[in-house]
């Protein structure tokens, strides 16, 4: 079972946007056993669009197009795609009320014209409903083949992906079961790691497969298991975690569950004890705090944070004493420490992180080196510290130091 | 003069790896007048890369390749490549130098003979020497279409893209000048901003090119043109910005300049006139900060930032009244207004911003429906704010209430 994904618009194709699309999507029809053949980026150009049509027909069995579905001119792919079906476009009223209520409840401006047409589709098309956004997605069945046109908005894509596409796609198809199980490593190299559990991983049986995905200090190890049976299938899974788990229980972190990411099992756990967490930053600037707020519940556990750029703030908002910065420097543990337990008390909270450090690209007002980041915990029974050195581009070490704090 | 762009990697078509090379690569080509037709990621498989290659050559006179020069057994880009030419490997004394020095330099381990193997070029291609990397570059003539295979490491890549192939390229061809001029929308739909320059967009004379990029309540409009004579290129745009900027004026935000988005515009602004800022976050939690934090230089104007998550912290930390809290609620406009004179006096900066909202997805503390975000400014000669519905999807809400800040 092979998938095309076919990725529209000038703005890919001139560098202004990355395509991040297409590897989400990727992503969720692997965990369904959906090899993916080729992606491809075309221009909103009408004749490009059908021969890539055409070619992805060759090849694979399920095509999924995104982009091109906004209301204005520049937007071509639903005509398009009606034209490579001999289709027309036609009205559809529950697309419509959705637009309507859309637009009732989000836009000040005047429903016009072309927001309505959003609402024609192809006739020979089932629609997607997009709740998130006025362009619906689609779904063509043509023999054993589908195509499917979503939006580019990445965020109207992910959920059509999860909430339609998925479901319908293992509804028509008889996908193998996959069991992906993955854990969360922090604080070892990929290749370290990979000498660490060489053994276990040599042993594997062939129908589990081992992927090693790195990610600024982070490594999720992730197995993967095809099989007809599920049963079976978890089983062994389960045997082969149970023997790796040893080798690395100082670095594991947890299992990545569905929703994702390490500061959600945090999240989990603060909320589950009842416990709470303030934030002190320099140079993580606000991303840090931001990692937690970005998930609903944020404010069962988090009290607060506060992102103390300048030297002055430090001392004026934080309460870190001036003397402790002349004589350790601003980029120090002991300032990160004094940072991590005034924000405990500060925020009223039972643990505070702190980050002080030179994200570079030039020396701050420290004498540190570019990526020397110092990170503390504070809870009521006492505060340490640690140092690190995260290299010397910008945006890694803000996230390498997100990463090592989480 | 069109060119393709062909990602090589088992890893982009998991979606373990966002492919961000096209998107440099075609942003170089771009500016050199050089159109990209296609981008194409393909797995690390002989057959599939030949038709890549095949298919490319019909359409295209540049084919860039990236990706699959590693030294391990999956990366097979080099020999696929020597086949599509009928073409064998042979040792390159000036490659296997630089793999030496490279090694002894940087790296630990003994180094291998498939380390030295990637001194192996084909006969017919021109080097180009990659001094970040074992991986060198390779070009091919094949009458006038050139063909370029780039490590797929991607500031390896971005490297030899700069010092090799954009010179090589310009000697080799005499290209159109190409001019994009992007200006920054901010607070008007997409539809209705098109509604708006809809007569001005009619009339464009058919080398200017129109595109709108839409992203959380701010629009990016796209103007290129191409053509052989650069003065006259850049005084026809200049002639349509003169006409569409009056249409435009109370949504203009700015002009994207090479660097990008409009935090760096405010950034450049706050420098020039030695005014700083702060910020007081609730539901967009740390993110706004971060915006600013993110690019270098932040420290010049950016005092610092509270993230105020709890009803508690404002309080304490900020200040707030619990009175004008219990009177207004504490998503509200007069609350906005605190929080933003407070955290101006609290950090002792010229300007300060504060956002208070019901991100979702189920209603806070207070009684706003979800969506609803407060957006306050205080300077030293007051303070506003203004109310916004900014729908129903956390991220997006979160997203949206920094661009409204911004």
């Amino acid at each position: 079972m092979q998938a095309e994904i076919i990725t529209i618009g000038d703005e890919l194709l001139i560098g202004q946007v990355i395509d991040t699309n297409s590897a989400d999507i990727a992503k969720q029809l692997n965990k369904i056993g959906v090899s993916i053949y080729q992606v491809t980026s075309v221009q909103d150009d009408k004749n490009h669009i059908l021969k890539a049509l055409k070619d992805a027909e060759k090849y694979s069995d399920i095509i999924i197009l995104t982009g091109g579905l906004g209301p204005t001119k520049d937007d071509i792919t639903k005509k398009t795609i009606a034209e490579y079906f001999n289709d027309t476009l036609v009205k559809n009223q529950a697309v419509l009320q959705n637009i309507e209520e859309l637009w009732a409840t989000n836009v000040s401006d005047k429903i016009l014209q072309v927001n309505k047409d959003q609402a024609l589709v192809p006739s020979k098309s089932k629609v997607l409903m997009n709740k998130l956004g006025t362009a619906p997605g689609m779904w063509f069945d043509k023999g054993n083949k589908t195509f499917i046109s979503l939006p580019g908005v990445p965020y109207e894509m992910d959920a059509l992906m999860e909430i339609e596409v998925v479901p319908k796609l293992k509804e028509k198809y008889n996908f193998p079961y996959i069991l992906h199980k993955t854990l969360l490593v922090y604080g070892i190299g990929e290749s370290a790691l990979a000498a660490r559990i060489e053994d276990w991983e040599d042993a594997l049986p062939p129908n589990i497969k081992l992927a090693y995905l790195p990610n600024l200090g982070k490594v999720r190890l992730r197995l993967s298991a095809k099989g007809a049976n599920k049963e079976d299938i978890e089983v062994k899974v389960d045997a082969e975690v149970k023997k790796l788990l040893p080798l690395i229980k100082d670095k594991f972190f947890g299992f990545e569950d569905e929703e994702g990411s390490v500061e959600i099992i945090i999240a989990k756990q603060l909320t589950k004890t009842g416990k709470t967490l303030a934030i002190a930053e320099s140079c993580t600037g606000g991303t840090l705090a931001g990692q937690f707020t970005k998930h609903s519940g944020a404010s069962a556990y988090f009290n607060g944070g506060v992102v103390t750029y300048s030297t002055e703030s430090k001392v004026n908002v934080l309460g870190v004493s001036s003397e402790v910065i002349r004589e350790h420097s601003v980029v120090s543990g002991q300032v990160a420490e004094s940072m991590a337990s005034n924000a405990l008390k500060l925020f009223n909270s039972d643990f505070a992180v702190a980050t002080t450090g030179n994200a570079g690209p030039t020396k701050g007002e420290s004498d540190a080196d570019v990526g020397t980041v110092y990170i503390a915990i504070a809870s009521k029974d006492g505060v340490f510290s640690e140092k690190f050195s995260l290299g010397n581009h910008r945006i890694k070490v803000i996230n390498k130091a997100v990463n090592k704090a989480l």
